[in-house]
């Protein structure tokens, strides 16, 4: 059986979320933060190298990257591609797997380092001009990419959905969503799904 | 034909070697950074709205994300699977998705956090401990993964190999591979393949 590796508080809970949307069976074992450095405690170095999560267990497979554990989880459960276009349809699964990428390849890292500058209180000549920058520029792209659409790729919720719900709500956290109203339409949606629900009650104290 | 927006000097270079490797027919579109600011041209920006690069195109088909455009050349061209493991494979087939995702989704932002802090000549109470034990990590679970191995996947080059390569030759870039001598004989042999320097030929001016 899968097993997650979950750290409170972090995005392993968008992570859950897919293997309760995928319908998969699967345990959690939670890890918790250092309440002061907010860093991964050690107990995760023994189940990945990297000490980070999520990690994704399956058998002697270990996958710590999310989007390769959305990847492999589609492969592998999502047989009838009720979450991503077919391989067939070239085009729009090339579309697919550019923004099943880019949340994590592009988005995360500009968020990361707003994140670091708000807690140190203390900004800096060349990365608070970058994290503004880079944070305003791909905020735009993800709503402009949206425009009336209800998710990501069009009319229908994709696997595509959960990397870039999840960076939506990083920026939301971080307080950077006032000005993205379609943007927080899109988050308040996704997050009311049920599988989100149960993934909050199974993995949210 | 592909056409391959591609920036000088920055990671597109690697989307060149990529498609040398697989012996793809291509053009190449060249733009080159404002010399005082780093940053792309605007001209980028008509091409794709996030005006970076790399960009490719294939017909009405664009993709910036550097991972996605690999594995939609390796889908499109690499029929019969000489740099990636067949999907039936899934074990082999999900860590070679794991080590596809990995460079960019992780390894890229500690190394960009440091190139700024070294470009501003300014340390940061938050920003240069993390990309300093995030680098120190990354460099280490890289290195360890090799182990005796000539690739990081064993001892078959894969198109892994070409994220890995582009992240090792930043580090350095930065002079971050001192005390790292696997990951130096690592850079030197795949700098030194035939398609590496086909790409340079074709692409560095």
């Amino acid at each position: 059986m899968i097993l997650l590796h979950h750290l409170r508080i972090g995005r392993s809970l968008f992570t859950v979320w897919q293997l309760e949307e995928l319908g998969i069976k699967y345990s959690l074992k939670v890890y918790h933060r250092n309440p002061e450095t907010f860093l991964a405690p050690i107990e995760l170095k023994a189940v990945h190298p990297l000490g980070k999560s999520p990690v994704l267990e399956d058998g002697s497979l270990l996958l710590s990257e999310s989007s390769a554990i959305t990847t492999y989880l589609l492969e592998k459960f999502d047989t009838e591609n009720k979450f991503s276009p077919p391989r067939e349809d070239i085009f729009n699964w090339a579309n697919f797997t550019q923004w099943l990428h880019y949340p994590e390849g592009s988005v995360f890292c500009p968020l990361l380092v707003r994140m670091l500058l708000l807690r140190s209180k203390e900004p800096h000549a060349t990365l608070t001009p970058y994290s503004e920058r880079e944070v305003a520029l791909h905020l735009t792209n993800i709503e402009n990419q949206l425009g009336e659409n209800e998710y990501i790729l069009g009319d229908k919720f994709t696997a595509a959905d959960f990397g870039v719900t999840y960076i939506v709500s990083l920026a939301k956290r971080l307080g950077l969503l006032h000005s993205y109203e379609s943007l927080n339409n899109y988050l308040e949606k996704n997050l009311a799904r049920n599988a989100f629900k149960q993934a909050v009650e199974r993995a949210v104290e």
